[in-house]
């Protein structure tokens, strides 16, 4: 049986458009764009014309201010270790927010061992940043916020643009991670008012291994990788043209189809909704009902392990996952999860269902039918699981 | 008429089987390795598959020695800080030599922006360290010797396992930058005995884009880029699949066609050091003649500039470069030709030719020929020339 995906968030599939043209890419067996022959300009022509996609589908005023990486995880630490050190002599305090990923998390606990100073600021019990927060947060030392444009956990959107204000104000650097919102909703950097963007390509069925930094003209950046010219000198390395190629394919689809992709994917998510309380009981919906990620729903459900759920899914071929695939593996609770108020056990008990162009409603009614098994044979073994009142 | 590729280093064109291969992959939507599902168990298992394909390659002791990285850049970068940060408590002094690459100068450049001592050790004319230079340099602070295992631009293969020799002793640890010698010439990683070695894919007919970087077990380094749980928690990220799995089949191809190219570039070279008297007067041959990367050729032709040969070759669609990719737009000499003793002159009349399994005898030719055009009409020009004793 082919595998239903619903766990599009770690996994887009290459869309067609995106497939041919990097399968021609490979077949062109294109030179190194930075050399000054043909071969080159050959490569470097189809390297500029991946900016300008990708410079369109963020709205940014010049091609060149796009930085291409190897991903998103590159691009936020790119974009946080090389704003924290390039603008030390300025102060060394940064704000960001509890519930950001780990690329974030991980790249600011690097810099503490490197004597800069952290406030993590909490989130309501929707996943939402108050910008009073932010505003009080900000001292005189404060040199950049790092704030989540959409959580890849719950799905809610931050009020960037109100936070913007306060950053511009205060003259603090505001850098935004977008990986999970670029491509998947409108983004206009200059509406935004932010000042560094990072984005990866993969979310808008672009491939995997590409990435960008937005960085506004004039903003005090070090490059993460020091070498060749490359990236106007942002971003040394030859870039990886096959991957970069797809990735401006894949915004130039974006842009084409954001509009019938957002249709399509909320439909998805409200028959989700719709008919989940038919299916199953005592659950929690997690992330903010307006402010959200159209293609994500997150469910905590009480009495089962979601880890469970999702080997026992994968027994009937559907794809779902508990949270972010960067942090498989670990046994924590997720820190999202208890940001928002869930208690231990609710964050264990949690999937994550992401939705692409590939989903049908028939796929909702597969999956809510499989996960209804799978509830009630698990919560029959639970000891925790009230019997007598539900059997 | 076809382009005549003698710029090998810039970009090597990807083999056919993988081509096939990325097509393959590209066309498998392979899921996320990290991923707990089926769809991130394909994905992982071809990820490992490479992972071992390039373990068997430099002879390491476990594949999850290898950390997959973006590129030769990424690896030299995450080798250079990774160590120095993670080192800093035993002490902040590292030596190089003067012919490294850019992306070791520069990542260096940025360490002694942090507090970090380098010393820099000069090479022979031939481009070699003198294992005893490197002896003399470490001091008790020393926490790291970096040192190429080939120059990218005379193509010079150092002394490693002496060099080795001296760092086991000293307690000090080895990064090796092999980026344009692995694949390309015989690398045995425990017979090196270095510590720390970055490679990158294409120098054997591998995508760019895809890296890695040899950490022998229990050596201490920070990730560069940091996030999730990839790559054994040495690099965040998820990873470029399509182009790791090109680099894998990349990998093998090289082991099995290890002597018959090695073999091939060297006649095409032989060749051209043969010939080469017979077309053009008055040139200096740069590198070592026996302790060389086989497949490159660096001739510094007096009284003209190289940027002007490779720009009136191009005309005649043969492609060489002056120097590394890497470092093209820049005006400024060679730092490695000026560190073996050419005058900046002599560095700007700089040509560097490199062969690859799709060059022929008669590509030689082809070039030389045109190579002698081009030499006359350039110095014809040049008020350098000594016009009377020549024409």
């Amino acid at each position: 049986m082919k595998i239903l995906n619903l766990d599009h968030i770690s996994a887009n599939p290459l869309l067609p458009e995106v497939q041919s043209a990097m399968i021609e890419a490979i077949k062109m067996n294109y030179g190194n764009p930075s050399s000054q022959h043909k071969a080159g300009d050959q490569a470097s022509e189809a390297l500029e014309r991946a900016r300008e996609s990708v410079a369109r589908l963020i709205h940014c005023a010049a091609p060149k201010e796009v930085v291409f990486t190897s991903g998103g995880t590159e691009s936020v630490n790119h974009a946080i270790k090389g704003l924290a050190l390039a603008n030390r002599d300025k102060g060394t305090h940064i704000v960001t927010s509890n519930i950001e990923h780990n690329s974030v998390i991980r790249s600011l606990r690097r810099l503490k061992t490197m004597n800069y100073q952290i406030t993590s600021i909490p989130v309501d019990g929707y996943g939402r940043v108050s910008p009073d927060h932010v505003a009080q947060a900000i001292r005189d030392e404060t040199i950049v916020v790092s704030i989540m444009h959409s959580n890849n956990e719950i799905g809610t959107i931050q009020p960037i643009e109100e936070i913007a204000q306060i950053t511009r104000e205060k003259k603090v650097i505001f850098h935004v991670d977008a990986v999970d919102s670029v491509g998947v909703v409108p983004i206009d950097v200059q509406q935004l008012d932010a000042d560094v963007l990072s984005f990866a390509s993969n979310p808008f069925y672009g491939p995997t291994g590409a990435g960008g930094l937005w960085v506004r003209r004039g903003i005090n950046i070090w490059p993460l990788l020091d070498g060749g010219i490359q990236e106007n000198n942002k971003r040394a390395g030859t870039e990886n043209l096959i991957g970069i190629i797809g990735m401006g394919v894949a915004a130039e689809c974006a842009m084409r189809d954001m509009d019938s992709r957002l249709t399509h994917t909320r439909k998805l998510r409200e028959r989700l909704l719709k008919e989940l309380p038919n299916y199953i009981d005592e659950y929690y919906l997690n992330g903010h009902p307006d402010h959200s990620l159209p293609n994500l729903v997150s469910v905590s459900i009480k009495y089962i392990e979601g880890e469970s759920v999702v080997l026992m899914l994968d027994d009937e071929n559907i794809a779902v996952s508990t949270r972010s695939a960067c942090a498989s593996g670990s046994l924590r609770a997720s820190h999202v999860l208890l940001s928002i108020g869930r208690a231990f056990a609710e964050a264990q008990g949690t999937l994550v269902i992401t939705f692409g162009v590939d989903n049908t409603e028939e796929d909702i009614l597969r999956f809510l039918t499989a996960l209804k098994d799978v509830v009630k044979t698990l919560r029959d073994l639970s000891p925790l699981y009230p019997k007598t009142a539900h059997s």
